[in-house]
C-alpha cells in the first residue's frame, strides 16, 4: 500500500464534527506514513490561512493515525483543503485527491452551514410514477377518445395492455390517475418499501405527459382532480411518506390561459411573460415547439406570480393542505436563459428562498442533463437529477454504450469507458460539488426521457443487478422509475412510458425482492445514506468502494465482469486486521487478513461490518 | 508520436479568427490519427449543442489535419470543448487536454466577445519601481531624518550606498523620486529597451512604500509632486511609453484625512467608510496593523468617490493630463471581503466598469497572491500579478525550494517540483482562466514583496538565466522588477528595496545584454506576444514549449539540469520535416529531421522559424 492511497478526507462521518458555530474537521493517514505536519488552508477574507491539524488518539475501529482540527465557521461557507509536509516533499489534498502541485481553489472541499439540510432524505428512497401510466384507481375520469383535439388531431384512450404508439406520443391515455396510486401504497411502501414518491406533473395539460401545462394550481380532472389529490396525500402522511411534484417554470402549454391572453391582446396583463418577435405570428419556444411558449422571467409579474409572490405558484404547493415535500423543477438548466438575458442564477436563487421560507427541509431538486454544478454551490439547488454524475458514465462503463448511443445520436459512443475513467468522471463530478449536495443528488437508472434500465443494458439481468447495486450505494437520492423492479421494459420516449404490469403472477418475485431488499438496506444503513466514500479499487472491470458512517461500513463491489480481481486492499481505508464483514446478499462471512478482504466470484456484493 | 499528444487548439492564433460577431474555430490533429468526426460542444442557453466541425483544406506551413468551424458569437463569452469520435471510443478535448471521461464545464475554452482586449500588451515589457529606491532626481525633495514622526519614530534619511534596515522599514527614506525616473527613461528606454513602467504607490504618504495612503489624489512632494509626475509622464509619451499606478483601494494610512475624521467623531461624513467596534478603539485593518484601517465597501458614499462618481479618485489618474495607461489594485483578493460581508465581486465589477469607462485599453491587473481564477472571467480583472500561476511553480521547480520556504515559513517546501508536476500545474492554472486572460497575465520573477531573483536562485546565475528565460517567454506579460537586469541582490522585504546600483563599472555587461536581447526579442515577436502555447516536453529536467502565431514560431527549451534530453519531437505541434529553427542566442540553425528537432546542450535555448 502507498501511503498516499490512505491520505482521506470527506466532509461527513466521523471526519466533520459541526456545532452550531465551530466545526470539528479530521483527517485520517496511514500509520508510518511520512508526513510530519499537516496544515489546513482556507481563506475566508481571501487571504491564505494556514492553519495547524493535530496530530490526535487513535479511535476504535481504525487503524490508521488521526489529525484534527477544531475552527470557527462564520461564512455560509467554508472552502479549504490541506496541506501536507512530509519527509518527500509537500503535497495537497483536495476533493480530487492527493496533489503535488499547487492546485486553484476549484476542487477545495466546501462545508455549508447548512451542510446537514434535508436531513429526511439520507432515510428516503424515492418512487417515480408517470401518472397516467402507472394505474387507472377511477375509470370514470379517463380521458375518451375523441373528448378533445390536441396539436389539432383528437386524444386516443388506449387499452392498460396496449404499448405506447409513436406516433400519438402524448395525445394517447391509458387512464392512471391519482387514485390509482393510492389504491397501491400498500404495495408501494409495504412490499416495495419506498418512501417517496415523485410525481410527473399533474397539473391540468391537455397531452399526457402535461408538460404542456394549462394550470399550475389545478389538478388534471382528468388524473382525479383535488380532491383525488389531497386523498393521496392524506394517505401518504399516514405511512409517513414523502411527496415530490414536478413543475414546469421555463414554459407553459400553449393553451395556458396566460399565453391565451397574451396572444388575442399584446397589450394584456400577462403579455410580458413570454418573448414575441414579432406579437403574435413568433414566439420563444422551448426548442422550437410551438405548443410550449417559453416563460420570460425578466418580467418581475412573472416572478411573483410564479415564486416570490406571497401566493406564488411554488408557495401554495408547500403548504397546507397540499404540503408537498419538495420541487422538481423542469428543464432548470435553461431555466431564464436566453440568448444575452441570462437570469437563470438568479431566478433560481429567487426559487430557493420562496422554497426554503416555507419549508428549510423542502428538497429542491433540478433537472440537468449536463452540468449543473454552478447552480449546486449552495444557495441555489440542493441537487439535481445526477444523469452524467452517475448514471449515464455508470452505463457507459458497464454496458459499452453512453446514453447518446442509446439514444442514437451520430456523437453516441460505443465503446465502453475503462473502470480508471469512470472513477474519474465520477470522482470530478463530486469534487465539483459541495458534499452537501453529493450527499443528496437524486440518482436515478432511468427515466421518462430515457430508455429503461433493462432496454440500457440489452436485457442483461447480471448488468442490470450491478446498476442497480450502484443505484443503492452511491453517494446520494435513489429513485427507481415505476416498474423497473417488475422488469418493464422499454426503448426511448414513449415506449419508457408504458402502462405499469400489475399481473403479478408474471413477476420475478426474486428479481422483485432483491429490489426490495436493497430499498430496506438503503433506507436502514446510515453508512449509505450519510456515509463518506472513498474508492478502494477501480481497475479491470472491477469498481469497490467503501462508504462509512463512524464505525459503520459498507464496502460495495461492483464488476462488469469476472476479472483476476479476489481481494481488495483496505488498508488505505484503515480498516483494522481481523475485522469481520458480511456479505450482504449471500451471508458468507470474511476477516481482513493482511490488509485485505478476499471477495466472491459474483458481479454484484456488498460487505458489510459491523 | 501518440495521436492524442498532437490533437490541439488553443484561442489564439490561427486557432481563432474573430470577426464582429461570428468566429472560425480551428482545431488540428496528426494526419491519419483515428479521429472520424469532430464535434464542438456548447451550452448556450444551457441546453447541449453539438456542431460539427469540418475537416478543412491543408495549411501551409504545417504537416497535419485541419478542423474547422464558423459561428455566431452573441453572447459575452462563449464556453466550448470538442468532441472527437475515433475509431477507437470519443474523447473531450478541454483546456486541460484530451480525456477520455465526460469533464464538467470548468475546463471549457473561453472565448470573450472582447477576446483582444488591451492589444498594446502583446508588445509591452514592463519595469517595476519602487520610487524611493530607484533614483533621486531631486535632492531638495528628499525626507530628512527626524523631520516627522511615523508610528511614534522620527524617519530616517539613509546614503544611497546604505543597504536597508529591517529595523527602519517603511521609516527609511534614500531620496528616489519621480525627477531620477525621467532622468533615467533614456536608460530604461534605449538602452533596456522596455516600454511600460509600473509605479509603486505615489500618493501622498508618511511611509517610504506609501500603502499607507494619505491622500489618492496628490502626488507626495518627497517624490516630486504633481509637476513632476506630468513632467514624467510627458516624457513617457514622447517615447511611447506606458505607466501603470499602484492604488491602494483595501485600506488607507491612518493619517488619511478620512480616517482621521471618521475617528475624530462617529457622525463625520467618512466614518461609514470604516468599520469600528467600537468607535473609536477598535477598527478592522489590513492584516490587524492598526495604520492601515480597511476601508468598509457597504458605504455608497465610498465606492462614488473611490470608483463610481463622476470625479472618482480610479477616473481622475485616467483623464488628461495623468492618462495613466493601467491600475494595479493592492491586495485585490481582500478588497471588500470580511466575514459575512463579501462583495469582492461585486466591488471590483464597479471598479472595472469605470475603468474602462474611461479608457477601454487601459489595464486592471489585480494584486493576488493565490487563485484569482474567479475574479478573471471576463468582466473583472483583466489580469493578476502571476505568483501562483508562473513564478512560485516555476521557483520550486528550478531551485527545489519553494517561495514559502524562501520567506521563510515552516510550511515551506524544500522538496523540488517534477517537470511533470510543473507542467500540471501552470497547465491548471492556465485553464482556469479564458485565454484573453492567460495572454496578459503580468509574470515577474520578483517584486517589493518577495525576494529577488538572485538570492531566490542562491546566486546561481544559470539558474537565474533559465527563469529570466521563462518570463520573456511564457504567456503573459513580462515585468522585471527595478535593478534585477544588473544584478541587484536582496532577501525579504525591505533587502529587496535596495537602492538601484548606478555604478555602471560594476555592472555584468554581458548580462545586462542577455536581458536587453530578450526585451527586445519578447517585444518584436508575435508568437511570443500573442501566440498559442504547446507544451512538447515536460521530463527529466526540461521543458520545451511551443509559442505560435501563424506560421511564427518560438520554441523554447528550458532546463534545471543537464539530463539525457538531447532531441525534441515536433510532430505534435505539425511541423513539417525540414523545416529550420535558429537558436536565438547563438545563432545555430538546425532543421527538422524525422520530426525531431536536436537541440543544445546548454540550460536556456529559444529555437525560431521562420
Amino acid at each position: 500500500m502507498k501511503w498516499m492511497d490512505a491520505v482521506f478526507h470527506n466532509p461527513s462521518g466521523v471526519y466533520l464534527e459541526q456545532a452550531p458555530d465551530s466545526l470539528l474537521l479530521r483527517l485520517r493517514s496511514s500509520l508510518g506514513s511520512p508526513i510530519k505536519q499537516v496544515f489546513l488552508r482556507c481563506a475566508p477574507d481571501g487571504e491564505q490561512q494556514m492553519l495547524e491539524v493535530e496530530p490526535a488518539a487513535p479511535r476504535p475501529g481504525w487503524h490508521c493515525q488521526w489529525w484534527e482540527i477544531s475552527l470557527k465557521l462564520n461564512s455560509p461557507v467554508l472552502s479549504y483543503r490541506f496541506f501536507l509536509v512530509t519527509e518527500r516533499g509537500c503535497y495537497w489534498l483536495t476533493s480530487v485527491g492527493l496533489l503535488r502541485h499547487l492546485p486553484t481553489d476549484h476542487h477545495d472541499f466546501q462545508v455549508l452551514a447548512e451542510q446537514d439540510r434535508c436531513q429526511w432524505l439520507e432515510q428516503s428512497v424515492f418512487y417515480q410514477i408517470f401518472p397516467d401510466r402507472f394505474a387507472d384507481g377511477d375509470p370514470s375520469n379517463n380521458v375518451r377518445s375523441g373528448e378533445y383535439l390536441l396539436d389539432g388531431q383528437p386524444v386516443v384512450a388506449r387499452a392498460w395492455n396496449d404499448l405506447p404508439d409513436v406516433n400519438q406520443g402524448g395525445r394517447e391515455f391509458f387512464g392512471g390517475d391519482l387514485q390509482g396510486i393510492e389504491q397501491h401504497l400498500d404495495y408501494l411502501g409495504d412490499r416495495l418499501g419506498v418512501n417517496g414518491i415523485y410525481l410527473n406533473p399533474i397539473g391540468t395539460a391537455p397531452s399526457s405527459h402535461k408538460y404542456d401545462v394549462a394550470s399550475y394550481i389545478e389538478v388534471d380532472p382528468h388524473l382525479g382532480g383535488e380532491s383525488a389529490f389531497l386523498d393521496l396525500k392524506r394517505a401518504m402522511e399516514k405511512r409517513h411518506m414523502r411527496l415530490m411534484l414536478d413543475i414546469v417554470p421555463n414554459h407553459c402549454g400553449s393553451q395556458h390561459p396566460w399565453f391565451q391572453a397574451a396572444l388575442a391582446d399584446p397589450q394584456a396583463e400577462t403579455a410580458e411573460y413570454f418573448t414575441f418577435n414579432p406579437h403574435p405570428d413568433d414566439y420563444e419556444c422551448w426548442l422550437g415547439v410551438r405548443t410550449l411558449p417559453k416563460l420570460n422571467y425578466a418580467s418581475q409579474r412573472l416572478r411573483e406570480v410564479m415564486y416570490s409572490g406571497a401566493d406564488s405558484v411554488m408557495r401554495h404547493w408547500l403548504r397546507p393542505p397540499y404540503s408537498i415535500d419538495g420541487w422538481r423543477i423542469d428543464v432548470a438548466n435553461m431555466l431564464g436563459r436566453s440568448g444575452q438575458q441570462q437570469l437563470g442564477h438568479k431566478i433560481i436563487r429567487g426559487m430557493r428562498k420562496a422554497v426554503k421560507e416555507e419549508n428549510p427541509e423542502a428538497y429542491f431538486l433540478g433537472e440537468n442533463f449536463f452540468d449543473a454544478s454552478s447552480y449546486l454551490q449552495g444557495d441555489e439547488l440542493d441537487a439535481t437529477m445526477n444523469y452524467r454524475g452517475f448514471m449515464m458514465p455508470m452505463f457507459h462503463w458497464l454496458t459499452g454504450q453512453d446514453l447518446e448511443a442509446a439514444f442514437g445520436r451520430i456523437w453516441g459512443d460505443v465503446h465502453p469507458l475503462s473502470s480508471e475513467d469512470l472513477e474519474i468522471q465520477w470522482r470530478t463530478w463530486r469534487a465539483a460539488v459541495p458534499w452537501a449536495a453529493t450527499r443528496i443528488q437524486f440518482n436515478l437508472l432511468d427515466s421518462h426521457d430515457t430508455p429503461r434500465l433493462l432496454h440500457l443494458t440489452q436485457n442483461d439481468r447480471a448488468k442490470a443487478d450491478v446498476a442497480r447495486l450502484l443505484l443503492f450505494t452511491y453517494p446520494g437520492v435513489p429513485c427507481i422509475y415505476y416498474g423497473d423492479e417488475v422488469g418493464l421494459e422499454g426503448g426511448k420516449d414513449p415506449d419508457n412510458r408504458r402502462p405499469m404490469n400489475w399481473e403479478q403472477s408474471s413477476w420475478d418475485q426474486a428479481e422483485l425482492d432483491r429490489w426490495c431488499q436493497l430499498i430496506r438496506l438503503r433506507r436502514s444503513s446510515s453508512a449509505l445514506g450519510r456515509g463518506s466514500f472513498q474508492m478502494l479499487c477501480a481497475r479491470h472491470d472491477t469498481l469497490a468502494f467503501l462508504r462509512e458512517d463512524g464505525e459503520h461500513r459498507c464496502l460495495v463491489v461492483a464488476r462488469r465482469a469476472h476479472d483476476q480481481v479476489d481481494s481488495l486492499c483496505v488498508e488505505p481505508a484503515g480498516v483494522p486486521e481481523h475485522t469481520e464483514f458480511r456479505e450482504f446478499f449471500s451471508g458468507e462471512t470474511r476477516q481482513v487478513v493482511l490488509g485485505h478482504l478476499e471477495i466472491l466470484p459474483v458481479l454484484a456484493q456488498i460487505w458489510i461490518s459491523p
